[in-house]
């Protein structure tokens, strides 16, 4: 029996996540489920996206991921089960939610639902809660070994299934641009996708130090001079600081202080954040 | 070994849920704990009876729920465990939380909880949290079977439960009305208390149009005509909907906005909604 | 294998927590997982601190608690497991997160984790997430019984954790003052450092009533006559009530109604309360 895993915009207020457990719970009673978080914000499918990669690979070979955010429920989009590339499972609407995982670690297999199979009994007049009646449903029955990942349903190719518009993070001579993708939450942080090893070609060492912008459109918000740190602690309380984030990619904070609502940062693909090696200061 | 499922509203900020965790980890190693969620408004009785009936039937035969909301602890209200028509437990203070249950699922025994017997051993002299030191004990010994449901205190009459005060839905000639009784929290939809079957009488299929009437005591709040559909994705990004909810009860919502948001509506019996099928509209 | 209980102050909105139970979950998949809180308010040692107080004595001998509210991640601050004098394990940065634990419970034994043993393979390269990484990774092989107490790394003076500065409760001639310590935040009840036995000798019982100051530095909040209740049912609603708290401190809110809010009342030692013996007022 392997871990069930459940992300949704639903939030803990009201009683739809307990719903999924219950299901969850009827299909074994020895089953394991866990949350992966319900706090996606309503219809973020890239948020969605971005909590499943920074997550599943610390998760068990075998686990089952159901993560359901869905603002096409009852439309024609396809509801679909794959095996990644470290043999972990995701159940999920194809609306792009599996756009980071499929880029970055991969997609071996995927199965469409079958839903005359796949479908809480007694569940066909409800057409807008497929995460309790199909997606929870579904994951609890493969995660427990009630059903086989074949029995989900029809094999479709593994490249078919959908995703988000992705920008990569560029390097050009003298500086790396890249997006900014999500933030740390209750911290303030900026994500970047700009990862480590791409960051590391401007030759800038801990303790140094490197400019940052941050443009949204034609707008520019934030252009200043910040330390490359190994931690937090390495700055004092209430500077901003460069740092590896636990994805491997750079990221932007100021110590103890949130660096998107001190400069009305957002996140998304028009959000673009420049790093280049600071010029070195001699004060004279 | 049954599950144990905690409904409170405490919050997730403080250690209270905690401890009762620890309570029912400290009666059985094996036992199953979850949650229903534990963000009722404070002391909204009728909410926590709202979140019981949409979520108890999606549990085992055999579970044991406990729900705390309870404005008056340390009154004279009783402390009662009963047993529904589906053969599940419910451990709450005999306050109103079971008004929904009753009506909809109906109970078949009721027990006053004998305190001397089940009560947390050393907690004699806190009077305010019974949450913890007797519905999470009683409920967590009654789930693992260290009691027996007999063995929770002296029977008393089923009739004898609580109930707050419920406003059924009604058909007058060419309409329904009945009552706003609880918010989708997260996605701003309104939940009625009119039953798909009710509503059916009116002759609307699916993709026609019904006149709906909001009004809170002698105030309209809504008055327009919307699609009934099937489905969110039927409508556009933006546009109302009426359609069939997750517990078989007409709802209104805005696609992708809230609804109850858009125009300052809230929940209870001095909230009416009417649905009247929509007379035909001919542009010339 | 024991119960691994979890605090952090990252709250639920991203994968956080989420990969700190995957990463326990790689560790064993028979281990139970549980939460205190993850909403303690950033970088909130003192709060950390009192929850653990609050609720680890309802957890069994054995539990293995990890709490993470590391504003020096990254620093020299040391990584300890300690086992109280109740037999349970607390895997935390040394920064005050025992104060409470330490004072009124006791640890026996402190050891500091030996990263280059007990930290997550793979890892190396990110410096800001100890609490998957290391927390997480030695807590759950702790609870899992992989490792042994003695494991984690080498023995320190269990006199040398961190405390954060205390200001005990002291009885003068005729009242008592204390501080106020922390929020039952979701009913916004004031939570003082005054034991029930030291407000005893005030001499005042059941139903009478006690005059309560309270004061921030030298700014009086509050003055009031409140009376000594039982709980909240021997008030009328929106009524203030002096009461013994769920810790048996005494506590004081406003019944149905939030006292922190009503006065704007904060907490820490700077925030004093001190409570006399009403003097008799006689209408005539």
């Amino acid at each position: 029996m392997k871990p069930l895993i459940l992300q949704t915009d639903f939030g803990y207020a009201d009683g739809a996540v307990s719903a999924m457990y219950g299901v969850a719970a009827c299909v074994s009673d020895e089953l394991r489920v866990f949350d992966l978080t319900h706090d996606i914000p309503q219809y973020d499918i890239w948020e969605a996206s971005y909590r499943l990669i920074q997550t599943v690979s610390y998760w068990p070979e075998g686990s089952v991921f159901v993560s359901v955010v869905d603002p096409g429920v009852g439309s024609t989009r396809r509801s679909i089960v794959v095996r990644t590339a470290n043999n972990q499972y995701i159940v999920t609407p194809d609306n792009g939610t599996l756009t980071h995982v499929r880029r970055m670690i991969g997609i071996t297999d995927a199965r469409v639902i079958d839903e005359t199979a796949n479908r809480l009994p007694g569940s066909g007049e409800s057409y807008t809660f497929h995460g309790r009646d199909i997606y929870a449903y579904t994951g609890a029955r493969l995660a427990a070994g009630v059903i086989s990942f074949e029995q989900v349903g029809p094999a479709v190719p593994a490249d078919s299934i959908n995703e988000l518009p992705v920008v990569e993070a560029i390097a050009e001579s003298d500086h790396i641009t890249g997006t900014i993708d999500v933030l740390d939450v209750r911290f303030g942080s900026l994500w970047t996708n700009i990862p480590r090893a791409l960051f590391l070609k401007l030759g800038v060492a801990h303790g140094q130090r490197a400019e940052i912008s941050i443009a949204n459109e034609t707008r520019t918000l934030y252009k200043n001079i910040v330390v490359y740190a190994k931690s937090f602690a390495d700055v004092y309380v209430g500077e901003p600081l460069l740092y590896v984030n636990s994805l491997d990619n750079m990221a932007l904070a100021i110590n103890q202080g949130s660096f998107a609502k001190a400069y009305n940062i957002g996140t998304g693909i028009t959000w673009k954040l420049s790093i280049r090696k600071a010029p070195k200061v001699i004060y004279e």
